[in-house]
């Protein structure tokens, strides 16, 4: 497939979302991540189950996925479930994502409702040059043997594929006293 | 190289540091993800620069980074550095980082100062099917035309490979109550 197919092909679950778009302020990169020799190789781990199958009602971050509820379930694969030995005393931990269907090569971008551009470094977007989703989120339950973790919330579609599991520490993952831009 | 030629590779800057080495109730993976087909593919952005030349030096984590100090730089390669614009008005952001000289198949193993050993994905280990490395970091100064970042305090190597930058949001990335497995 070439790359102007590539980015032509919709994916199943955005079926009635708008494609990416390009918006006034918006800079492309010359030469688009995804269709280069990567620098290093990704194994998916497990998937994400949400019940957000639809990109315009999929919650944008974890601040409103925990406003809207509906919980979640991540799904690891038999060969890794030995990794999750542990989990089950901890409240949070840090998931790692990989937003398959986001482009990689918009590196600067004005979201839907702000009114300038803003690089794409400055902002949780899943259009970044390597699309790894982060969500913080609350344990319910730890099914070793299942291999499964359910969610208070999460912000991702039904589906994402999973790369890694931290635990989250407070003392190393929460800084003082943060003060965002806007 | 075969796949026990790399595994016996030592890295440049590990001369004075042990192998990774087997450690008693350790499990590992059937297949390494370094050596099969990956699921996708990640480019290096830039790189860290920091204090740090030996790992038995390095700080092994962000707690201990801030209290021993020392600084360190994000460098953003020429081709990504307008992603940068607006990330001046944040003070921590969240680096991801690819920790290259770390085994990808170790799914259960015992810390070195630990009792007993534990699930790869309850631990913060950089050893880990896909090795990730996750610091939110306090950021001293922006140079959007070097593509630079001044930073407090940073846990790695010098050199290794940045993959992601984003701004941190309390908002999401905090917990309320978190609590940990210890």
């Amino acid at each position: 497939m070439s790359r102007l197919e590539k980015k032509m092909t919709r994916s199943p679950e955005a079926e009635d979302a708008p494609l990416f778009e390009q918006r006034p302020g918006e800079r492309r990169l010359d030469i688009d991540p995804s269709g280069i020799r990567p620098d290093a190789g990704l194994v998916y781990i497990g998937r994400i189950r949400s019940p957000w199958i639809r990109r315009d009602t999929c919650p944008k971050n974890m601040a409103a996925a925990r406003d809207k509820g509906g919980g979640g379930t991540v799904e690891v694969d038999p060969a890794y479930r030995a990794g999750l030995e542990g989990l089950d005393g901890y409240s949070h931990v840090v998931l790692l994502t990989w937003l398959q269907h986001a482009p990689r090569d918009l590196i600067v971008q004005k979201p839907r409702h702000a009114e300038t551009a803003t690089g794409t470094f400055a902002l949780r977007s899943p259009a970044r040059p390597n699309p790894i989703g982060l969500h913080v989120v609350r344990l319910l339950n730890v099914d070793l043997s299942a291999g499964t973790l359910d969610l208070e919330a999460i912000d991702v579609l039904d589906g994402t594929p999973l790369i890694d599991i931290k635990p989250y520490f407070a003392s190393t993952d929460a800084p003082a006293a943060p003060q965002d831009g806007t």
